[in-house]
Formats: C-alpha cells, structure tokens, sequence
C-alpha cells in the first residue's frame, strides 16, 4: 500500500510539472490518475451529468462520448464544427444547444476525426459562451501538443478565467503507448465551483475501481521528464508530410473533398455521393472499398458524420501512398457525372 | 492495434490453460481481460442485474459488492455466514432471500474478510439452492488456490453441472502483485443460458473502455507458466503461520474472540464489546486503539459485520507479534467484568 500511494504522489506532481505552461501553473492536488484518457472522460461525464440530464459534443466528434453518456442515462446534443472553416465550431449552434438541463459542453482539441486546432481567439470565444451559460466545459486534449510545426495548441484551462474546466489526457497519443492506460484528468478550478461536489465526487468515483496501473505510474515521472523534443518533433513531422501527401494526393481525386489537418493524426474527406450513385451510403461505398482494394477508411457515420471518411495519418508514407492510389483507383471506376450542377453538390456537402 | 490483438488472445490463452482442471477446460473464448478482478465483478453485476432488480451478498463480506451495485441503482440483499461453523453460509437464510427480482448470488470463496474456505458438500449446497431458484452465481475466486497447506480449494465453475457461473479472478492476490490491474473473468456457461445477453453484454461492456493494461497482458503467459510451486506454497506458509501465531495470542486475551482462517490472508476477530462498555461501537474501540497503540485494523462495519475486526496476516510475523502484544494491552487495560454471563454475551455475539 504504502509503495503504491508514494508513487501515486510522484506521479501526479509529474503530470502536474508537465501540465503546467507559463500561462498556468497546475497543483498536484488537482491531478487524478485514470485508466486511459477515456477512464477520464468516463469519471468527468459521470460527475457532471445527471441521468436525464445532458451534455454537448462535437459534430464530427469521436463517438465515446455518446456511448459514456448514454450508458448512464445521460442525453447528448450535437454542435456543429464547420469543415469550410477549418473545422472550427458553429458558435451560434453550439449556444443554440444550451438548455437548462445542460450539464457539460465537450470540447475537443485538436480533434479527432477531424485534425483541427483551434487558435486562441476561438477558444475565448468557446469559453464566453460556456461562461455566459454558466456551464464547465470537459476539454478532451488528448492530442495536446500535437500540432504540425507552425502551429500553436492552447489548452482551454490555461486560457479560462471564469469557466471551470476538467481537461482530460494521457500518454496515449503523444508518447505512441497505447495500451498503457495511463490517462488523467486535471481540474482547472474557477471561483471553487468545483469545490464542493466535483472534486469530492472525482475523487471517489476514482476510488470505486482502482485505476491506473502502478507499473506505469512508477515510470510516468520519467517518461514525462526524460522525452527528447526530437521524439515529439519527429513524431509530428511524419504526421505533417503524411498528411500533405494524402491531402495532395486526394484533393484531385473526382469526388472527394479532403479537409487538410493542422494536427492529430487524421484527415477527414467529404465524398460527393451525387458523384457515386450506385452507393446508398458513405458506409455502403468504404464496404465495397475494403472487398475492391483492401483499404479500410472509417465511415462518418461512426463520427455522427454521413458523407465523409476518415483516414489514419499514423502510417509508413508508402504504405498511404499505395492506399491513396487504389483509393484513386477505386474512385475512377465508380465516379459518374451526374446532372447537378457540382457547384452545388459541392455547396450542399460542406453544410451538413 | 495488432499487437493488441494477438498479445489479447495469448494473455486469454495462458488464463484458459491456468484455469483448467481435471475437473473443467476453459476455453479461451470464455475468458475476458479485466482491469482488476474489481472491474470483473463491476462487469458481470452490470452484465446480470437491472437497476431495481437485487444480488445477494455475503455478511459478512467485502464492501465492494454494495459500492458496486448501488452505483448501479442495483439493490443488495444479504445472507449470513456462521462464524460458529467456519463462517459456511447458513443455507436456510440464502435460500430465503432469492425472490422473484433476485438476478444472482455473489459467492467469495476464499473469503474476504474471513479467510474461510467452502468444502466440495458446501459448494454443491449452495448450487443447488442456485439451480432451484433458477440464478446465475457470481463467484469472487480471487483467492483461489490461496488455502493453507492441507485445505483443497475448488472452484465453483469446476463443480457446476446446471447452473451458470461467472468466475472473477486475477493476479492481484496469488502472485502478490496488486496494482498491476489484471483480472479476468471466466464464463461457465451451463445449457446456453448465458449465450444470448450475457456473453454479448459482457464483451461490449468489456470495450466500452479499454480495459487492462497491455503491458501487463504480454507479461501475462510467462506470470501464470513461470511462477514456481515454491512461490505459492512459501507465500501460504508464511499467511499460515502468521494465521496461527495471530490466533494462539487472541484467543488468550479477554473479551476477543479470533476465528481461525483456512485461506486468504485475513483473520476476523470477535470483540466482546459488552466487556468494553466505554466504548459505543466497535469502531469507536478501534479508533481508540489507533490512538494508544498506532495498531490499526479494519472495523466489522466495513463489512457489515458489527462487533468484529479484521486483521490482515500478510505482514512479517515480528509485526504481527508486536502488533498483537499491542492488542492485549489495550485490552487488559479496558477490560471490564460486567454482570452479564460470559455465556450469554458469547451466544449472543456469534448470532449477530
């Protein structure tokens, strides 16, 4: 007990200094190990939400957070991102969803499926909103940091000075372990809100299965520490020219419409189904793709999302390469110009 | 994602082959990775019980049962154990509380906190009230094969010919390594009950978050093939001996009454409390003896069990010694006669 409770410390002071930025300084106290950035976002949305209650995620958005809440008896509510704006959030929408039996708006950054990075002027546009709704956001940043070169990631709870947030993350993505099921939650308390009920109930539902491997928690001071500039740097570098290469690569294919990442590890494209009338569905297209080409994209569907797919960025370059060519392939044999002007076939995709 | 995959299937492999018998072959198909032998029982009562509907558990028993299925909206019922018979669960009182919205018994054999352990004739005594009363079991086996030389342990799934049993179990305890989050549950599936809802309802609610750590999972085939027979049996040796050494000190002093244990790694101790009349509950004497003696042991009320502490025997036997001198002190000094025959508060005590 006693090797496990020291190391538990150690290992939350080490996410503590690595959380911290010159923007905010995070407090061991308000770190809490889980298993895996999802065992986070399970503990945030249990402790928000209230059966009957609801909760606001993204459109395309990872579908986690649907199966979390609904397990739970907890509604979600769908705000639009908008692919021609770089999948930025529809704000009018997102306050739109806001009703008095919201509980918890989810925001994800940079996102997955989509590979956006919001800069620091949308995120205070978020957070206005969150604050004049009186509503604590739940920031999934299990990307943080993986922006490509150039750009810049802000965390939501280094930019709030009202909104209570818990951010959730994790060695998952940025280290490449997944598997190790190391994640946590940090609690960017605002004015206490989170004082009275939130961080008791973290805490115990924290407690009601132990969570997160001691093996790993004793080597988190480490791994956190010891991490070369060069592993993040190199990482992202592969994912930057990978994602150019599909984007190049897919951007002149007749009938898709791919939407270029600034960070993440995927990339979204739109599929002009007009253009593919044989197939009843996005999914129904990808199926026949795997039985064609072997290549395996995520329909939109899974992402509350029709009429796109999603690739993995995190491949050898050659090994995308040849699943862009029979991509490309596959689309030749099927795509056929049909009677609607593409202006507006083109127009009706990108407002989904 | 393949390594995942193939390191998933070898680690359920290596818990087929360690949990078969003479008696029974698991098959790998019937097991399922768990983060802990609690996430496995958090599974199977999610898995078997609706919220409204009850689970009967054992009292005294380990508090996790309750914390579980009330988190569920799942009521617990309780069924005595005779601390006067080796804490055998007293089959009349079992049998009363099956009703027509019971949806399964828990049964924890080695037992937590009693270190008891069932006979054969005892295990098929409890299947049968399960088979008439047409319930599934919940069998907490995470002390399985931890019985003191000369005990046999068996295994409930082993002895089922009608009634279906889920099995939990895990590395946690046998091979001392708590915190590495590896349980798993075994599914004896009797008749195909289970075939339809359960096995599906457990392997979805399994992935709803990633469940155990793949590190430990590769660790996995060469834990449960390597680990000399010497590892056990010194391990059980040493919980024996310290069982006996706790049990020869307690019984000797006035107004305890020890029950010696057979397995596990705890010994339940009954406090007279009518001979420490200072003392409201006792918790309140537990506390107390924190103070003046730093030796501290978990109150019955953790349990459910009034009246009665638990010592836990997995310390050195020099610290246990000491520990126990530390009990009889505070005893000889709070000790009062009082005019209640012995006999009577002793009737009275073991009926609770």
């Amino acid at each position: 007990m006693l090797v496990t409770r020291d190391c538990y410390i150690e290992a939350r002071e080490a996410v503590a200094r690595y959380s911290s930025s010159v923007d905010v300084t995070v407090d061991p106290k308000d770190v809490l190990l889980c298993s895996g950035c999802s065992g986070a976002l399970d503990l945030c949305i249990t402790a928000l939400a209230n059966p009957g209650q609801n909760i606001l995620v993204p459109r395309p958005g990872f579908s986690i957070y649907r199966t979390l809440a609904e397990g739970l008896g907890i509604k979600v509510k769908s705000y639009n991102l908008k692919p021609e704006r770089g999948w930025m959030v529809d704000l009018d929408h997102l306050e739109e969803q806001c009703d008095e039996d919201t509980a918890a708006i989810i925001i994800n950054n940079p996102s997955n499926p989509c590979g956006s990075v919001f800069n620091r002027e949308h995120l205070f546009d978020i957070l206005e909103i969150a604050r004049r709704n009186f509503l604590p956001i739940i920031a999934d940043e299990i990307y943080e940091h993986m922006v490509f070169p150039g750009k810049e990631f802000h965390s939501l709870g280094s930019l709030s000075l009202e909104v209570p947030v818990l951010s959730c993350s994790g060695l998952t993505k940025r280290f490449l372990i997944p598997g190790w099921r190391m994640g946590w939650i940090i609690i960017h308390d605002r004015n206490g809100v989170f004082d009275q009920e939130v961080r008791k109930g973290l805490q115990r539902l924290s407690q009601r299965i132990i969570g997160s491997n001691t093996l790993v928690q004793g080597a988190l001071p480490a791994i956190l520490k010891n991490t070369p500039q060069e592993f993040y740097y190199n990482t992202l570098c592969i994912l930057q020219n990978n994602a150019l290469v599909a984007f190049e690569m897919l951007k002149n294919i007749e009938g898709l419409r791919p939407v270029m990442p600034e960070g993440a590890m995927y990339i979204m494209v739109g599929i002009n189904m007009e253009h593919f009338p044989e197939f009843s569905s996005e999914l129904h297209f990808l199926e026949q793709m795997v039985t064609e080409e072997s290549v395996f994209c995520l329909p939109g569907q899974c992402f509350d999302y029709p009429g796109y797919m999603r690739l993995v960025l995190s491949v050898p370059e050659e090994q995308l390469r040849e699943a862009c060519h029979r991509i490309a392939n596959y689309c030749a044999r099927h795509f056929t110009i049909n009677s609607i002007s593409s202006y507006l076939v083109q127009r009706k995709h990108s407002q989904p």
